[in-house]
């Protein structure tokens, strides 16, 4: 199977589109920009999504549905949201078809125009805080701490499978709260949250901060945000976490009743992922062999291939594995007996290496007689053979290392690519020739801010919340700064 | 709090709106025929889901996800497919905003004109066809059972919460199979799978059948159903499943090699079933005093609602009620301790009611001195004191005993309201009196099904599977006829 697989030396950005397609991920659809998102890719977002929804509901948030149409009005009523969004929105404008009177086929029928257009949504701010309106009185209405999983639409003109598509998957979160103080509170807990979920579960490492005046929301007072590094040195966003202050509260003119009487604007936070983790998990972890999928998300988490000639030895290695697959489930874990008849094992090991599958496991004639097992992890491709009677034992054993191994490889590897640059020159010696987050000191304005972009294409990924506390110079423009922020090019 | 819910006996249809936004399921937006789900709404859907989920996991389907967009041209390949649909689609013509030069605010981009309109999914047969056919060359490739959880658009001009929105949520499956045969038994078990659903999950009788062609799916050869009734005596179309033979196969050119190496063109069957379940539900249970909701599908399945005055008798309940809450949480019930000071228990009894949590205690000082709880259950309204230490065998009894009570008697209502008749002139008249079912022998001709409809509006809502084979003639024509049909008005 991974015989076609680009190598990511050649060509990373098509080994990174043959793996997805590869391994059955996703595709693109006939629709442009729209992409199929396939079982076995759709398995592994739903086990993040799960876990995701786990730690929403235990920090207070409940599940809510909004409708997918925005009338054009609702966007237009905060300036600088709509500023963002305008510019790549899908627009239904009727809603009937008709046969054409010449016979030519079916056409929109011009009679069924709409009297206000509606945008098919690309966050959902401006159609709930309508709703909010009608939900907030009192301060004893507040906190709303809801979630929403939905599809949303940007039309991107230049798109690439799950890291920037038309239509894609999301959680987004919209919270309103009677203080700024609980607002800000929601948004970096939110930030956090995202964080334990990159670290702990996808074990991606991500730097925590806050987005330039620039980078941030159409409509934010202040991004918080989780950046990851990919192994070709580019940043990639993995989520963000958004204090919108009364903005929202203001354009759809939600107030609430203090305690004290009085009547005052409602603070919000908006906060969301994206099947976009999908793109940075594969690019994370993965290899010219395929994919490498944490076990905690992995939906196929050990794989049993049996070695065997005719259906005797088939049998007979079905029964042994039997209470193997019973007790291995009990445990949670999830197995695939592969007993195809139709494909050898070989071709079996390479698909399973392509498919991420962390644990391998092979049993032959020998492993019956001896009662072993060949184990084999995809991470490090270490193979050994083990004793039937602490094949489970080992398994768990390596389901939990594996997590960690990789998480530890990628923490590496960033590590290794967080370069601090002092001067201009040696921030683009640096991002030419290694790529990664370059550590600089900034003056702070939008212009610098630009001019580094325009030169370099490099970007503030963010202003890291542990960011070194030092006195320096900006590295263009020679005015004094506080701090270092992360430069990288970006996906 | 229902205080203010209209009557049944009053006004149904007021009724059922009163309750479903007095309860918080779900209101009208501020988007023509939109609604918004909230959480506790969406607490029960989220149930729903997730047991359906399981069911078709179990049988061996996986999700999948397909584009928003339909491309006019996919849309219009199957002839009677588009028949269907084309009169209420939302069809998007433009992919930008921008601001009009005469500064009158935010105007649709006549420059971003797309080349081939696309159509918000009705449903997603075609866009899933199309990929299908890169899919699928060979026998091996088949079967292919997927099912996807996604918000489709109807533009239905009448809408009503629930039961008939412009946007709804739903799920689909869509599977492909080598012959007949299978596609048939996949359409039939999944019909099952509904009916097993609706009785054991939702405790709601239904009658699986057959549609008559004028009934079907645009695009089905048949179309499985399960069919409700709801308190008022009419019918509503609970699920469906279509064997759709080789129709979007043949539209999109899916074929597939055979083991003996001739093409044939690929057998098809989708199954659904939406939101409208949520309208259903309300409908086959609840009261005037509010919404009666099976324990298996409450997001709150008990409540215990501490009667105190002053702060130091609420912590000695809270303290009495600490292990419960734990133990009832261990079992995997849903328990919320309502210790609000904000509201009185009568207020807080009258809300639950509402809200139609299954159980409520209650715990005042004499309890708290006799260690016991006032227990009441909300289908019967039954009220009884319990011993603390008997009371989580109580609630389990209780959990089983209500799911099992409410379902025998929507099951003894829909018994009594199924009504042979052998005349035109009693079928009129039952229809008028009695509402429900109604089972006469009919022609079996589309014009005199079309007839009774026109005169009565009331449909054929299914030929059921287990109708009676009996020799008789039809109600209108006098022709004969082998077996009786079900007839009702419906939703």
């Amino acid at each position: 199977m991974s015989k076609n697989l680009t190598k990511r030396s050649e060509d990373y950005s098509k080994w990174y589109n043959d793996l997805v397609v590869q391994a059955d991920l996703a595709e693109n659809s006939g629709v442009r920009g729209c992409m199929v998102i396939k079982p076995y890719g759709y398995a592994i977002w739903e086990k993040m999504q799960a876990a995701l929804d786990k730690m929403f509901k235990e920090t207070g948030h409940e599940n809510a549905y909004f409708p997918l149409f925005i009338p054009k009005s609702y966007l237009s009523k905060e300036a600088s949201h709509v500023e963002g969004f305008a510019k790549e929105c899908a627009v239904v404008t009727h809603y009937r078809l008709k046969n054409a009177e010449d016979g030519s086929g079916i056409i929109v029928d011009p009679d069924a125009k709409l009297e206000e257009e509606l945008i098919v949504r690309p966050t959902s701010e401006t159609i709930i805080w309508d709703t909010y309106r009608r939900w907030i009185q009192s301060y004893r209405d507040l906190p709303i701490l809801i979630n929403q999983w939905a599809n949303v639409v940007r039309w991107e003109m230049r798109t690439r499978l799950f890291l920037r598509t038309a239509e894609f998957l999301w959680q987004e979160g919209h919270t309103a709260h009677a203080t700024e103080k609980e607002a800000i509170a929601e948004a970096e807990q939110m930030m956090h949250i995202y964080a334990d979920f990159a670290e702990n579960h996808m074990a991606m490492p991500v730097v925590k901060g806050v987005k330039t005046e620039t980078e941030r929301f159409a409509g934010a007072l202040e991004t918080y945000c989780i950046e990851a590094l990919m192994q070709d040195g580019k940043a990639l966003q993995a989520g963000t976490s958004h204090f919108l202050g009364q903005n929202f509260a203001k354009a759809f003119d939600v107030k609430f009743a203090t305690k004290e009487g009085t009547q005052e604007y409602v603070w919000a936070s908006s906060w969301g992922v994206s099947t976009r983790l999908m793109g940075a998990l594969v690019m994370t972890h993965s290899d010219d062999n395929g994919l490498v999928l944490p076990p905690k998300l992995a939906p196929i988490q050990v794989v049993i291939v049996p070695i065997y000639k005719g259906e005797d030895q088939l049998d007979a290695i079905a029964e042994r594995v039997a209470p193997l697959l019973k007790e291995l489930r009990q445990k949670g874990i999830s197995v695939k007996f592969d007993d195809r008849d139709s494909y050898k094992p070989g071709f079996k090991f390479a698909e399973y290496e392509l498919k991420g599958v962390p644990i391998r496991l092979a049993i032959g004639q020998r492993d019956m007689e001896n009662n072993t097992f060949e184990v084999a992890r995809r991470d490090t491709f270490a193979k050994e053979t083990v004793n039937a009677d602490a094949v489970i034992e080992k398994i768990e054993f390596l389901l939990e290392d594996i997590q960690n191994n990789i998480y530890k490889k990628a923490l590496d590897y960033r590590t290794n690519h967080i370069t601090e640059v002092n001067s201009y020159d040696e921030f683009k010696k640096v991002l030419e020739n290694k790529g990664g987050f370059i550590s600089a000191h900034w003056d702070g304005s939008k212009e610098t801010e630009e001019q580094i972009k325009n030169d370099t294409k490099a970007t503030i990924r963010c202003i890291p919340l542990d960011a070194k506390q030092e006195e320096g110079v900006c590295i263009v423009t020679g005015k004094p700064s506080s701090k270092r922020v992360l430069f990288a090019k970006a996906y």
